[in-house]
């Protein structure tokens, strides 16, 4: 039985936007902050913000608040990005390469330590930016992934070959898939997978603008 | 009043997908599509398929279905990406130089026409595989938004300049943001603001994983 099951889906989402405010608020200088000033930003009642955090324990201080560098620390223990955690990435085309690139990543505890790609033209060089990342042929995904102990996966492929790469992601033992292919990738319920599609949030605010004016 | 106001933000999210698996549909050389086949990929249930599309208009033909072509027209027009439509973009380090590069907006029928950084050392250069976008000064921002009628922006700058960016943008015309910074921006109701961030998705699937097999 996974943990999570016991905790509703956005309180979880929310203990990320949290950790990013607490962030700030370190950023800033600040040693403490109440669950009001937490939650202001993120539009969130001070009840809320409490309520949230008791699912994962007790944080708070009587008159104090919380104490930001412990409750990061808390949080990106609860979160699992408290350690680096290795992921691997399938597709190493424009956008593949900017993700590896991407400095964000370590920032928030992930280190991309391996990267693959179907076409032979691209096995065997380095990707740009990567600290040494050489590209792989798919072949190679289940002994890395077994060698390596990987469980997240990064999948930046075309729509058209998600589900396959997907699939073999899951079978080398892949456990957590963010995917930015536009398409809904069918996996068994132990896999986990976020999908990031950047057409769907530039569609949805299409929208939103095309509909100003007309009643 | 926005259009958008009558119709529920889930189904205008879905119509996103929709249109997503009809491209598949398309591209596997299907003519026409039953509610139930196109909910299946999506695990909707085809009532919930044609309730969605009702809020939109009528589509389809009784004993054929919908007509691949003719829908994902229609479903373009709606969510106004039927013709190409202008962004900027805010930040060219890292992360704004791949969404540039990224070829899945000209697809979904966006076209990056400008790109703005505060860097003086950027500014001037061509951004890579950009089909010649110069990275301009931020002082040029109102004058771009006006002269190009701009109205989308997307923000890739670093957390600690995303709000004043955002600022900048909404001050210069912008009506809608795609946010790639890891804040909560606020900015005035009239403006949209749609967020990706890559450190949430990445710490979902981190916690989803770190409990499995922890009671």
């Amino acid at each position: 039985m996974n943990r999570s099951d016991n905790i509703p889906a956005p309180a979880v989402r929310r203990l990320s936007l949290y950790l990013r405010e607490l962030e700030v608020f370190q950023n800033n200088g600040f040693a403490t902050v109440s669950s009001r000033r937490l939650g202001e930003a993120l539009h969130l009642s001070d009840a809320q913000v409490r309520k949230d955090l008791a699912y994962f324990g007790q944080f708070g201080h009587p008159g104090i608040g919380y104490r930001v560098p412990e409750l990061i620390q808390r949080v990106r223990r609860i979160l699992g990005t408290d350690k680096l955690t290795r992921v691997l990435i399938v597709g190493v085309g424009n956008l593949g390469r900017a993700l590896i690139a991407f400095r964000g990543f370590a920032k928030h505890g992930f280190d991309v330590v391996a990267a693959f790609d179907r076409d032979a033209a691209k096995v065997g060089l380095e990707v740009p930016l990567s600290n040494g990342v050489i590209v792989q042929p798919m072949r190679n995904l289940p002994a890395i992934v077994k060698t390596q102990a990987i469980r997240l996966g990064i999948l930046a492929v075309p729509a058209m070959a998600a589900q396959e790469a997907a699939e073999g992601m899951v079978q080398s033992g892949i456990r957590g898939i963010l995917n930015f292919a536009p398409v809904t990738l069918q996996v068994p319920p132990s896999v986990a997978v976020s999908s990031v599609d950047i057409g769907v949030h530039l569609e949805q605010l299409s929208f939103q603008l095309s509909g100003s004016g007309h009643p």
